[in-house]
Formats: C-alpha cells, structure tokens, sequence
C-alpha cells in the first residue's frame, strides 16, 4: 500500500476520533457531577479506541491493532502493519483540565515506524511525520534540531524524578535539575514528546511509558534528528513497558552519560 | 471613574499589546538566528510596557503604573489607581516556545484590587476579572472552586522546591509531590495562577515572584474563592518580592500548615 495513502486515511480518523472526544466531552461535562470522573475517561477511552478499530478494520482487516485499551487483539509480534494507538494520552489532564491531552498514533511495518501522529484535541495541532518525508506542526514543517548545550536546555521531567524514587538515582537528577535553565511537567508524555521534536523543550524523559505513548512520536522525532532510547540508551522497544528519553542529540548523550544512573 | 469602562479600557489595550506580541514576534522570528535571544525578548517586553504607559498616560495621566521593566514612575504608594502590569510573563518559554507566555494586568484602586487579566497571548484566551462581579475565561463564567482532598490535587510546584534548596526545608515538598495526585510545571507563574482559578490545578506556588506576577490574578483568584498569600499566610504585598501560593481554600490550609517549613 501507497504509505501517502494511507496517510489520508490516518488523517482523516484521527480527526474524525478527536472531533467525537470534543463532543462527547461537552455532553458529559453536564454529568461529569455524577458520575465518577475514572469511569467518565474509561468510557471515553474505550469508545475512541473501539472507533479506531472499527475505522481500520473496515478499511484493511489485516490491519494489526495495538492500543492502550487493549480492544484490538493480542500482538504476537511487529510483523506486518501495525497500528499502535493511545486514544487519550493524558488521563488526568482529560478529566481535570479539559485540555492538554493528545491522540497517538504510530503505523509500523514490519516493525518500522513509518507514520506518527500526536493529535493536541483541544487546541487543534497535529504534529505528525511520515517516513524519510520530514515532520509537521499543522502546515509548518519542523526544522532539525539545532545543538544547544545542555545548562541553555529546557528539560521535561516530573518533580517525583528528583526524588528518592525506585527508578532512578534520584541525586544525580537533583544535579540536573539545577544544572539545566528550566524543567517542565505538562502530564502528558505525547505532548511532552511533541514539545521536543518542535523544539519548544530539549528533553523529556520518563521511567515507565508503554508502546502507545511513545510508537507515534518515534516517529517524528526521528524526523527531525530527536532521539529516543530507554534509559540504557537501548532501542525503544515496541513490546514493553520500559524507560524512556527523547532529546536534542548532545543533550541525550550527556543525559544518559552523566546523569542517569538506574537502580 | 466607572469601573466598567476603565474594564472597557483594559480589555482594548490588552488584547492590542497581545496582537503588538504576535506580529513583532513573527517579525523577530526571521531575525532570531542573528540576535541574541535575551535582547530580543528584552527589547519586546520594553516595546509592550512602554505601549501599556503610553496608552494609559494618555487615557489618564493620574494613573500610576507598576511594570516589570520598571519603566513607569518610581511608585511610593498604592493610592489612588495603580496599573500592575507585567508585559511577558513566561520570557524563557516566550523565546524558547514562541507560545505558554501571558500578559498580566491588575489594576487597583487605594490599595484594593478591582480588575485582574492574564492574556494567554498566543492562544488567544483571556481570564479576567471584576471585583464583585466574577471571574472569566473568555466568555465563559467562572465557577467558584469546589472543594478536593489533597491526595486528589493537581499542584503546580517546579521540580526544584522538592530538592535542597535555600527557600524552603524540600524534605516536606518531596512528600507534598508524592501524596498529591500529580504535579504540573508550565513556566509562567500566571498562567499557572490562571489554571488554578479555573480548576485545571488545585494549588501552585512560588518562592520568589513579584508584584507584577500576582497583581492581576490575585483578583481573578478572589471572584473564584481561590486563596492567595505568601509561604506564611501572610496577605500578598504588592510592594515587594515574596514566596506565594494560591489553592483551594481547604488545600490552601493543609499545604501551609503541614508541608511548608520555610528557611
């Protein structure tokens, strides 16, 4: 399949999936009072990830389908096309804010990530790339990432990683913090992942992200020369649960280097 | 003076500084490489206090004015009708970013604050208010805040607070981060004083912020039954740099009385 093609496609849903969650969303702000606000997202969740099956199973059922939610079948492997998916990244921001969260979208064929979509729903802002053909804000493409030195560097991470925590010596991130010229903490990966590959932050890192954060950002930030790595600066694994950091090139290196030692 | 028209007056000239911003800033864009980036923030926070003076002076000239850049009169007192203004508030995501930056107005009359804005500048969005007449989020009202036990908040506490640090004992910080539900950092102290007004987060503070950070969303803060004052519970003090917080009122209480040990 012509991968533009199906880029149409995914454009087309990923819109269609976040104009349902805007309206859903004001419909059930009048019983958000009643309801519990953990089941109000699950719904939510479900019926955006449900709508994404059902779109791209009509389309091509040999089309393999990894999400948050678990509604696609269990994934024996990579092999094939593969859409890994998030329908809301950013749970407590959905319920809370009412903002600030995204839909991801990664498709990989065999394996290879081919197309990446972050969809900010609120705000309207696609960030996405395809393949070998550049990352995008909307109509803007992303320039490549310009060297920066890591004390000029605003990094995202969550005041809890400064902290004695079980992942990561947290001393050594105390050391970060206050070497870098700011941190950020948006709660939610996708967004903060976005932040990095437009430049708007220089690295974000997290202990513990699933495929569906990080499959549509992978490939953007590969795009635009961000990096990716768990921790052990090892290949973001698309079948786990894992560590994670997306930075400027310099920076991840002096991050992974200097700065994170796990336990 | 009718305080709805000096509200008329307000909202003009703030949503003109706001599109100044945005062209200047498009301007700049093409200019950046060359400059040096604090210059060119610098020269546009100048350009935007100064069009604030003027057109205030002009509207008025016994109108005092507070601005950051301190480029209005030296201020002895907070008699008679006092403009506080900060022009950029959120400089490094302002040049970094290019978004997540705000204007902030509060304008006071002997002492007591009578209308408050913080202009998210590039999304568009305005929260303002009128003493005794609400709070507003565009053309949306307000609503007061609804109480929230601690262990369910969102707080707006930057990472460097729960690690050593010369404000405040972080031992208390480090288990205020890891009781709440989770914690944000946008910077900019007003839009995060704005997300606490309209219930996106439940609490934020600061250990150093000025007059012109807190004046228009101290406010805003009151039309919504937010609690500001500083780390002691000390009423804020528009004449000088002090830590601050603003919270829910139940929140409010908990933090100060059991997670703030200051230095």
């Amino acid at each position: 399949m012509e991968i533009t093609v199906m880029h149409d496609f995914a454009l087309k849903i990923i819109q269609e999936a976040g104009e349902r969650i805007r309206q859903s969303f004001s419909e059930k702000l009048e019983i958000e009072t009643k309801a519990n606000a953990n089941d109000l997202v699950t719904n939510i969740d479900r019926e955006t990830e449900l709508f994404f099956i059902e779109q791209i199973k009509s389309y091509d059922p040999s089309f393999k389908i990894l999400g948050e939610e678990g509604m696609g079948e269990p994934l024996d492997s990579l092999e094939g096309v593969v859409w890994i998916i998030d329908p809301i990244d950013g749970t407590m921001n959905f319920i809370r804010q009412h903002c600030n969260f995204a839909i991801s979208v990664g498709i990989y064929v065999n394996g290879i990530g081919k197309l990446g979509y972050i969809y900010d729903v609120m705000r309207n802002d696609l960030y996405y790339a395809i393949q070998g053909q550049g990352a995008y804000l909307n109509e803007r493409k992303l320039e490549h990432l310009r060297p920066l030195p890591l004390h000029e560097a605003i990094i995202g991470v969550n005041a809890t990683w400064a902290t004695p925590n079980r992942y990561i010596e947290h001393e050594k991130m105390i050391d970060l913090v206050h070497f870098v010229r700011g941190t950020r903490s948006y709660g939610s990966a996708t967004l903060e992942i976005a932040a990095v590959a437009c430049g708007r932050m220089d690295a974000y890192m997290s202990m513990r992200l699933s495929p569906w954060d990080i499959a549509g950002g992978a490939v953007i930030a590969s795009e635009v020369g961000a990096i990716v790595s768990n921790l052990k600066n090892e290949a973001v694994n698309l079948e786990k649960q894992d560590t994670f950091i997306i930075a400027n090139p310099e920076i991840h290196k002096t991050i992974i280097e200097q700065y994170i030692n796990l336990k």
